[in-house]
């Protein structure tokens, strides 16, 4: 493909990508959550007269109310809209046109679409800030900073841990998401816990190796367990097995019970991006190791922490370089760009190949 | 049925069911009401910083917009749904741990649910105070709360009133409620007017005898209007009647005409808890009798003061003494432990017998 | 017809017809308005404590989302639905039953309904202001404020100004709303740019040719641009069209292009009400002349000084004069008078006509 580069700079910074924070402003925000978590009243009257925009363009009922709860405990106020049956949309609009004038409306623009791709998309028009809440299979940046903020608070560091992943590792952008953000940190080593069938995709396992992050791969979450710093539970898809047979004789592998449990470390920490199907069993839930509704929690802490710091803090300017080709080809049928035809035609070089500016996915050939 | 006694104390105070509260407490809750509605402006940021969720699993526009209302006039914020549909109710979550995590987003949770005992079921595992907006065809305690406010503030006193009931008696929550509430009061008299099919239960008959308070049952509320102080209307759906040919015959004896009313005291107050079908006519609305939209005015004061009481207030610790059973053998089909098999098998003891602890119902046989 | 005269006054002011409001009153609504854009932080207190509704008995994200951030902005809070479907309308409830209870909740109440008529319906028995914010293809005052506003911080003035008029004029109510508030000023004058077949009505030349104001009729955007100081597209439905054939042979006449912009002034405005489909090319969003998406912003400002001067302001007091009929009769089948039988009754002498009080149509003959 050929095109000319056309170099973006934005007056407010977005967080569409984890990358777009450098590893220095990731630690802060985490500081932030944490100062946050220890001193709510002091932040709370820190964005009065702010306006934050859920735009929900699919229903997830937890992130939208965390990043509404999170603008509400800074004193800052909240507009929106869950129920795309119930906007302009049916009209006929297209999804840059709505939030370049919800941005209008709004401080911080929060939003979430079935498409990928969509969170960049509205980057390009709006009159504010942007957060990624989850661009179908591909981003949701914020669930990683959940992870690392509950991770840095209840182990106290975020180096030298030995994190099992467990479930459905092939599917899992949080899983994805976790390995790359985790294995820039130094001394961490994973187990990969999943059936070949659903093992950690090739890009994933060559961010470990490019780190020089250690991993191994095995079937057993009951052997892999004792040696475990970090359980990070994941929901597996009846319909994400290789066939009937092997969910049958698979599936119990990978729940974790109270009798699985018992052989993890007193200090185990349990994770899971909820919501739990029945991944995990119920009497779980009263072990002390069940973090996973804290996890929630501090889900909140790390969205105050994020709106703040777009909001008030002062970050270093972003500018992103994109290529601008004659016409969209991305490849992958679920793009935004498949949708919206109006959309510029940007692409990025990456490591060497060309890859669409939305949804990081190759050109056609 | 056998199983061990738990008793569990609640760090925050709950409104499940209005016997929750004492005597006391709950005319200090209208005290309270009184005072916010005389000067308003001295609790308007009596909430500033905290966090209303109300999560409505079935539609309830008027009682959702009343809590909500309740909030924001306090200077709280308000997060929530109205659309199930919406939820991750839709991912296959159960109601417990949607209700977990998002009363870790909040200080205090309103649920709305089809199912009896989903509130109660929600207060088990919540992080903060659970408020009971209706389930099923159990609870709805706040209802009440706006009917006992309306009567002391626009009868000066809750003793020595004549009471009409009219209408729907057999299956209305709304009137069981009031009864229970009303005839601890001293002096108070009912009557009753419906058809022999749409007769009070004898169960809630029980409540007016063990208190010894007065009543008796007729058929024509235009025979008993003069003698009430109190006239209380409720809904007759077509549906509810023995027969369309009884529907036929029957159907305008309960309705409340300018001509009905024209017999009745000066000072006799009309209310309904809404929404008004054709029950009452159009005309009557603008009698000075007719207290059904001031009474929802009412409703919402009586809501900040229970925000207030809860989130404010030091009430005296609550316990709850389940017995723990084997399994759940709830005799009610309708009961939140048919969806939800995780929730705690617990039963309570009322006088001599064994009810669901969740809905109130017999066990199976 | 016959029928008594009925005076009503209101204690406080309603926006449900921008007639409501003297070009006095208009006028200083501007210039707060334009005060507030440029001092927010003046007002950002201003209704604390104050709640606004929002009823949308059906969606408009826009219009809802600007309301509630005008609100918000001014420090009060807001409550309502976006959805018919979730409300006690399903449960049967009238109207205006509706709208009277959520009115002693809140402190201003904003309605959308797609019948005909529906404002005025809920004012009639409000405990507190009422906006108009579209009720069916009647009226959309605050529309028209917003293009006012628009218009007289863009061009400096509303006076003197030639304005096209583009597309489908027969059924738009934004460009008859506008040609009667901009006919009110001296000097301005209008090109009707539109096929014969979606001209203007003639009860809209009407009101040009009443206030003296100059216009002509053309068919050819390209040719008028030139002359224009202010561009006002609309869009137009395929289904408006007299016939397929016209539509593909006059389609894209109507739609407003690079090349076709490039005709006109360099200070031309380019206005739209938007949702906009294709009638602008996407590439001309990027020209400075393109004021749409900031007519939406100016949209929010608007609706700012209209909440803070019915909740804050001291207007002179209105009274309307009905008279009042034996029973509805109105010859428009949208009207809410024919879904709403219980509404009282009334009319009004327009220019020595009987008009419906409500949605401005002629009664049955």
């Amino acid at each position: 493909m050929t095109g000319c580069a056309i170099t973006l700079s934005y007056p407010r910074r977005n967080l569409i990508d984890l990358s777009d924070f450098s590893a220095e402003e990731v630690n802060a925000l985490l500081a932030l959550a944490a100062d946050i978590k220890k001193n709510p009243a002091a932040y709370q009257d820190a964005c009065r007269g702010r306006v934050m925009a859920t735009l929900f363009y699919e229903p997830s009922t937890r992130t939208q109310l965390s990043f509404q709860t999170a603008m509400l405990r800074l004193g800052g106020s909240v507009i929106g809209f869950d129920n795309p049956g119930n906007s302009s949309v049916s009209k006929g609009e297209c999804l840059t046109d709505t939030t370049t004038i919800v941005s209008g409306y709004s401080d911080v623009l929060v939003i979430r679409h079935p498409k990928e791709g969509a969170a960049r998309a509205a980057s390009l028009k709006s009159k504010c800030s942007v957060v990624n809440a989850g661009d179908g299979g591909h981003l949701h940046p914020t669930q990683t900073l959940t992870d690392l903020l509950t991770l840095s608070q209840e182990k106290g560091r975020l180096t030298g841990l030995t994190i099992g992943l467990c479930g459905d590792l092939k599917n899992g952008r949080t899983v994805h998401s976790l390995i790359r953000a985790m294995s820039a940190y130094p001394g961490n080593r994973f187990i990969l816990i999943s059936t070949p069938y659903l093992a950690l995709p090739d890009y994933s396992k060559a961010v470990l190796e490019a780190s020089g992050c250690a991993y191994e791969e095995v079937s057993s979450l009951e052997e892999a367990i004792p040696q475990l710093d970090v359980l990070y539970m994941t929901r597996i898809q009846k319909e994400r097995f290789e066939s009937e047979e092997a969910y049958r004789q698979e599936k119990d592998v990978y729940i974790l019970t109270k009798e699985k449990l018992e052989k993890g470390k007193q200090d185990l920490l349990v994770l899971h991006p909820l919501p739990r199907v029945d991944e995990i069993s119920y009497e779980v839930d009263d072990d002390p190791r069940a973090m996973y509704f804290d996890q929630a929690v501090y889900g909140m802490y790390v969205r105050m922490a994020l709106v703040y710091t777009l909001l008030l803090g002062t970050p270093a300017p972003l500018t992103d370089t994109f290529i601008k080709a004659p016409a969209h080809t991305c490849s992958n049928p679920n793009c935004i760009t498949r949708s919206e035809p109006n959309l510029p035609h940007y692409y990025v070089m990456e490591t060497g190949s060309e890859q669409c500016a939305y949804c990081s996915h190759a050109p056609l050939r």
